[in-house]
């Protein structure tokens, strides 16, 4: 029994050493809940620098395993933490969005189209760029380094630029993510550009992986205006029909989250990007939508061409809460 | 009268336009006190980015004047901040190092070796390597895009690497900074990288411009053991017997630093790169000094060997301290 433990032992020995099991490991990954930006950004360090092993830090959407499915890549392995391996940060740099526990000496180095929000001690490798994706600079620097972008990758990176830039429509789309998006699809041998990006975010609106909680914090912040504590999200989409079938699980996030961050209301902006307007979901004091944009209906009014809540929600929210404060 | 006052004015006009005065610029330079890194970096961008001016924010130094001689390079010009204008910060990024009153929105990029230790608020370009000189990165930068580096160029940015690793002596030089060297050496025909850039450096040995606040406090730390308050800086010379000349004016700028910010002594660590070894200056409680590394003669010590703050004073000073303490 023993020399058959031995053996065993002697094989895994074996095979331990020969995959460097307990060796330093470099990992690249994007943020919590990857989205497809973060997960193909992975995938694209790891033919940028040698050695790199394409990661994530969490489960892969619908949308991103249409992604992968179409273009015949492997998932990015699933990784925990470990003081032993050392890591390239991509599509974000934030200790809130990282993996858990992480020390700065693995950090390698970060490429991020995000504002860069975390404490340094020391002179880091940092790459970032306000571009609408992500992996935009990583094509450009794919490119510079003259490195082969076959057509797989290409269509991958392409359908990560749609997402982000929710196709070209997001506030944060720039001519080089444009430009650099006609040089993949020519790679990738793709024509039409908008219908690819549509089709690629049709896949998000597969409600079976639609997170309530996670929709309505992607995009949340909060507001004060004559002593009056709201909150504003907004959710993108290009599919409002399917969204719709979430409403209610969505309210009743809503009104959890009025309660426990004692806010006076909330609106949801369910904007969609293909029909150009918003559907405003409201909880709390609805006198103060109703003044701003008109009647809603089932906590719910449409608003043809609101785009931007900076723009297009808070001032006209916070001018008749004011003139309600002032009366 | 009033005729000639309006021809003037014409041409002045035509003038202003002619040399776009008033529209907005776009400005590359370095830090504050500019040494020859924060020089050669400022130009190296204005060829790797279209419409760039070369700028500096302070005085050219005598090692970075020779420089400029050698390789017949203008002087970038010295710049105030506008509002009108947009940069690229080179070489530095905080707020203390850069010049005054700037505003993020000013900020085209940021291509730096040091810690990243500015807070912003939305996505910037930034680029930062931890590399022993920003030469180093903006080399690297010219080659991935086939600029051409030309020969002045080449043996300009050559120049700064030699300085800012102290002949690759200080401790952040990398592989990088010594590949990128012997690269440029090239282009620079340049054969001996050493004795190049020990000429360099003695150029900085020119005590017209030797200033000894700037001296003490360009590289000042300060720490505590057992309630002593004590500072220790550091100056790297290649040309120990010229510091001495100054050793004078040194002490004096150590004496009142020492009052001023209730220090208990200081240790000025005057490094020599070449000799290997450093002098110790000290003012204020002498006996710590003498315990821990030998007597005194005129404040001074010489320590053979010695190039190290971190490893080779601060522990061995605070054992000092503490056993005294206790007694």
């Amino acid at each position: 029994m023993l020399k058959f433990i031995l053996i065993f032992l002697n094989i895994f020995i074996n095979i331990k050493n020969f995959f460097h099991f307990g060796d330093k490991m470099i990992y690249a990954f994007g943020h919590k809940n990857p989205d497809t930006d973060s997960i193909i950004s992975a995938i694209a360090v790891s033919k940028l620098k040698e050695g790199v092993i394409p990661a994530r830090i969490g489960d892969i959407n619908p949308e991103t395993r249409f992604v992968l499915d179409s273009f015949k890549l492997p998932d990015p392995k699933i990784i925990v933490n470990s003081a032993e391996n050392k890591y390239w940060l991509v599509d974000h740099n934030s200790e809130e969005q990282t993996i858990d526990g992480l020390d700065e000496d693995q950090i390698l180095g970060i490429i991020d189209h995000h504002k860069f929000s975390r404490s340094v001690t020391k002179a880091l490798n940092i790459h970032t760029e306000p571009l609408g994706c992500n992996c935009t600079i990583l094509a450009k620097m794919l490119f510079a380094e003259s490195i082969n972008v076959d057509k797989n990758l290409a269509g991958a990176m392409l359908g990560a630029i749609m997402s982000d830039t929710v196709i070209f429509r997001s506030s944060t789309t720039t001519d080089e993510d444009k430009e650099v998006a006609g040089k993949l699809a020519e790679i990738a041998g793709i024509e039409d550009i908008e219908k690819f990006g549509f089709e690629v975010k049709r896949m998000a609106c597969n409600l079976k992986s639609f997170n309530p909680e996670y929709e309505v914090e992607k995009d949340f912040k909060k507001f004060e205006t004559g002593g009056i504590n709201y909150g504003v999200g907004q959710i993108e989409t290009v599919c409002l029909e399917d969204v719709q079938e979430a409403k209610s699980m969505v309210m009743e996030v809503l009104e959890n989250k009025m309660e426990k961050e004692n806010l006076h209301f909330i609106i949801l902006m369910v904007t969609d990007i293909m029909k150009k307007g918003t559907e405003l979901w409201v909880t709390g004091a609805p006198d103060f939508v109703e003044e701003a944009f008109g009647k809603l209906e089932n906590d719910a009014l449409w608003v043809d061409g609101m785009m931007s809540r900076k723009k297009q929600v808070i001032p006209q929210i916070d001018r008749v809460i004011e003139n309600a404060v002032n009366v």
